[in-house]
């Protein structure tokens, strides 16, 4: 296989999965991946990205609990049909996912002595971010599966994991063997929303 | 070449570029890049990011003129030998790279209807950001390099392109031909910051 045709089919290929088997993840696979991930850019290579393996069962039933608030608040921002689908999404894998991440950032780090970060401090997240890309990729190298949890207040995640003060929470992973493989993402074929034309989002100055 | 290999090489060898050769890069070239890099995860598929090419030559000298102060200034808070190295540091390509990129996110848009982001508004950033590394990768797969500028004044930059009001910077991206590849980051080679353990980023909860 060419890198070309398999960088795209990469791309492609990713899905943010919600649904997956229980069967663990190899602690040597995951140590892989987040070694790969920890090669990520990173603003003034400052690797701002701080990774907490979510494993006590009770932090993981609060979180959850959590994403449940937050997700029927949201509900109630719906009305009618729109409303009704919402309902019947599935937006999160904690159900079976064995693997929990949550990622962090470390907003004033020494490392990279704030090189780039003076006029977009919020280079500091968007490093933390091409981190959760990379291991996503890396991920589904592998036949794995990650779903980044957005619904979640991050105060209560933060006070759930005991983090300090000056770390920002990035996403909440899950990750695992997807029960499935698609092409087109969930939420299209579930009628939420597709994807739109790419030549909407050009501009030339 | 097996993809995780190939995969793993891409991200080994991802380099932020700013020296470049002045070689033009093929529109259809750019065109498949953007392409895919436009498959790139978003939060509730509302694929936030705007592309805008920046052709104008006018405009192209402004952005550099403004990364000069913003850099001039970031120069002033170093101090002794740190601040002599940050003066010998080359930390952006404006000067040969034929591919300028300003990318934004459109932060009220209606596509994905808020699905992810009531809790989390930063994840449409954090979807553009998404965009910007799926881009790196598939540049580098064509052997090209990329450059995200920092060092900027948005605010400025929002002024010279012209853009909308909800409309926020994620990075300006200068792409082309890179005269060198390294495994080595730049900052690590001139010795601004290297890498250090990943072991010291892990946490376990």
């Amino acid at each position: 296989m060419n890198p070309a045709r398999s960088f795209e089919d990469l791309v492609r290929w990713r899905r943010d999965v919600r649904r997956f088997r229980s069967d663990p993840v190899a602690p040597e696979v995951l140590e892989n991946l987040l070694g790969l991930a920890d090669l990520s850019p990173s603003v003034g290579n400052s690797q701002p990205w701080r990774i907490v393996e979510v494993r006590d069962q009770h932090r993981r039933a609060e979180i959850q609990a959590s994403f449940k608030r937050a997700n029927d608040q949201a509900a109630d921002g719906y009305h009618g049909q729109k409303a009704e689908l919402y309902g019947s999404l599935k937006l999160a894998g904690f159900d079976k996912a064995p693997v929990h991440l949550a990622i962090y950032c470390e907003q004033d780090g020494e490392q990279g002595a704030r090189l780039g970060t003076r006029t977009m401090p919020e280079m500091l997240s968007y490093s933390c971010v091409s981190f959760v890309v990379t291991l996503w990729y890396a991920a589904q190298v592998q036949g794995l599966g990650l779903g980044w949890v957005s619904i979640l207040q991050p105060v209560e995640v933060n006070s759930i994991l005991a983090v300090p003060p000056n770390w920002t929470l990035i996403g909440y992973l899950l990750i695992g063997w997807p029960e499935e493989e698609h092409e087109v993402p969930e939420l299209e074929r579930a009628g939420w929303q597709e994807r739109t034309p790419a030549s909407a989002r050009r501009f030339v100055r």
